[in-house]
């Protein structure tokens, strides 16, 4: 596949290589999934469409919790399962290591719940017995509500299968958005007990953005069934179970999302779920490595280091515009900034769907050039030996 | 454009002609226009990509109001919208002469407002003198919050500047739901004093569903600015405000929905609004008379008919289960049923976005062929002869 500026810049708007926290490449069987025609989606076809889409996405959250596909990008998620899950006056535990996590905390405000948060410093995350206290202080916390991969530092939490443990046992719903990390990192929904998950599609399921999923504990949905909200009819959930009993949703869905839905789920049936998320833990594996023989350290303590979104600080001297403007104009590879306070401090890589040894090898040499210009010493031959080496379990795949 | 089964069955779901109140038939231009690959919601090229669309809905909404898209569809806008104009108590004249009045009526109650209902008769719609007097019953009313068409019964509200100006003069906000006909008849926002204005995309936009359009008065924006809503962020008005500053949008949009917008915008002005209003002036039109003289009456009287959604009373005898069947499998014509008590009553044949004499011939021939199979006497040349009639000035526009 060309990357970088060619022949097809005739036909497309930029064909780059997007190493982005979202939107992320999306393989071109999915964008052609998308120009089928439309159907009703109150009518057969969408029937048989919504019921395959129900059907694989149980097996991508290893639940047999119920789906709801929202036409909303991940933050419409979130704020789907605050109102459906948080009451007035509800105290919820909100462990916040990132930006997405204060959004949880807003989330849960807007539900009219109390926020209990469990802070950390940036490029960490609180430990199980920080959560736990946090349920010791609360009179009766109704929900822990977890971010598990916070792309605004890079840090997943390691110990979301502990965490749900404890809240538990405190008689708490465990919801966790995952919408950065579904489908690249471990998350087997009911092993670990998860009450709702949270999806987005952009992420590491490798389609467009435009929709979020969520598979819903049948605990859970009971006690939504029973407390429907009152101030939001497009994200009232219980509406949407109502409508999946005759495969439709409520609303008009946003049916090439569906399609691409339908495609995106098939090809991670076709890999593997465990595959697909040792592939990501590879690509990571092989960013990291690369990254710091070129003298660029990773911003995440090891143990709660991101597989899909890999954060590193700037050396000294290097300006961030510069860097990522030689990057994006020069080698056609695109990668975010920091968020808030870590802005112009870190930079952040996408490791997410169809990512694969050529896209690291690629990103790593567009780095170490963009480096190199920038003044910083960098060595070629031992990064990219770094990395190759790392990737190694990938390259004897696919031979 | 090939209709019903044909060799594109084996590459397509169904390549039918869906004469639906919405998701109506997408252009190929349009689809495929979807199919480019994924770039940064925070760099150039959507910043390009927003400023086009910006510029374009303004001429379409014919409004100097800001413009916001949703990634929700038509219910998400009318909730936005709700819960960025209604405080706590706010009383809002609603007039309800179907079912998305009376969803407007629960969003109303779900932003914490209090609906003061102006109700008719199923197929007929409250005269401005009603309006006039639910604003003196009223305290203070809020805003006026109007279904400009409501497919349900097919009734489109022909005083809405009228109203509007009732609104005003009671110091008013004027909202109008205009999901399933902006694009198909006239609306000329900042002409007919109009606040605010909601559109989706699947209607006569011809757009997949999955995104709803905003106009705002800058009047409106202020307020909204100063009283931002505390239940929501995802639908939080004043966030997009900020983020249209940089032609950015706070979430991550529906990218490919976004460049179907493009295209679709650009081909609204290519035909250009007034001939394409008039176009669905025409097919209507031609649809009624046709459905007329196959002694099948119109639902709606005829000061209140909608061009965008036609519905029609079955003769006695006519299942409706049977006929829409027949049309679908048979002929691969797609029309919806009736809505609450009007189901299997009535059928409603959508007229929005791409259609044209040839659908318009197409639904008629295949609905007598239907209507005779079910024991209905029909005259298949005077209907078809009624229609073409009616036809007329589209056939000598395109030669």
């Amino acid at each position: 596949m060309p990357i970088g500026v060619g022949l097809e810049e005739r036909f497309y708007p930029s064909r780059k290589l997007l190493m982005l926290p979202g939107p992320t490449n999306v393989p071109e069987r999915i964008l052609h999934s998308m120009i089928k025609p439309m159907i009703n989606h109150r009518g057969p076809e969408f029937h048989e469409l919504y019921r395959r889409i129900m059907e694989k996405a149980g097996k991508v959250f290893q639940s047999d919790g119920e789906i709801v596909v929202l036409t909303a990008s991940g933050t419409g998620g979130v704020e789907a399962a605050a109102l459906n899950v948080i009451k007035q006056g509800d105290e919820v535990v909100v462990p916040v290591f990132g930006e997405f996590g204060n959004r949880i905390v807003n989330s849960v405000k807007g539900a009219g719940g109390k926020p209990i948060r469990v802070d950390a410093q940036m490029g960490n995350a609180p430990e199980p017995s920080e959560i736990e206290e946090a349920f010791k202080r609360a009179k009766a916390a109704k929900a822990l509500f977890l971010t598990y991969n916070d792309t605004s530092p890079g840090v997943t939490y390691r110990w979301l299968d502990e965490a749900s443990k404890i809240a538990k046992e405190h008689g708490a719903f465990v919801v966790v958005d995952a919408i950065s990390i579904l489908g690249g990192d471990h998350l087997p929904q009911d092993r670990w007990n998860i009450d709702l998950v949270i999806a987005g599609s952009q992420k590491c399921l490798a389609l467009p953005p435009g929709i979020s999923l969520l598979s819903v504990s049948n605990e859970l949905k009971e006690y939504m069934m029973e407390n429907p909200p009152t101030t939001t009819i497009y994200f009232d959930l219980t509406r949407y179970f109502k409508f999946n009993e005759k495969l439709e949703t409520p609303f008009t869905p946003a049916i090439p999302l569906f399609y691409a839905l339908d495609e995106a789920l098939t090809i991670i049936l076709e890999e593997g779920l465990e595959r697909r998320i040792e592939r990501h833990m590879v690509t990571a594996k092989a960013l990291y490595r690369g990254l710091e023989e070129a003298g660029v350290k990773p911003f995440v303590e090891e143990r709660v280091r991101s597989n899909t979104v890999i954060a590193a600080t700037y050396p000294s001297g290097i300006s961030d515009a510069e860097f990522r403007r030689i990057l994006n104009e020069e080698y056609g590879v695109v990668v975010a900034g920091g968020f808030g306070d870590l802005k112009g401090r870190i930079f952040r890589v996408g490791n997410m769907g169809e990512t694969n040894a050529r896209y690291v090898l690629h990103t790593l040499a567009a780095m170490i050039l963009a480096l190199l210009r920038l003044g910083h010493d960098v060595n070629y031959d031992r990064v990219l030996d770094a990395a190759y080496e790392e990737l190694k379990p990938l390259l004897s795949h696919s031979g």
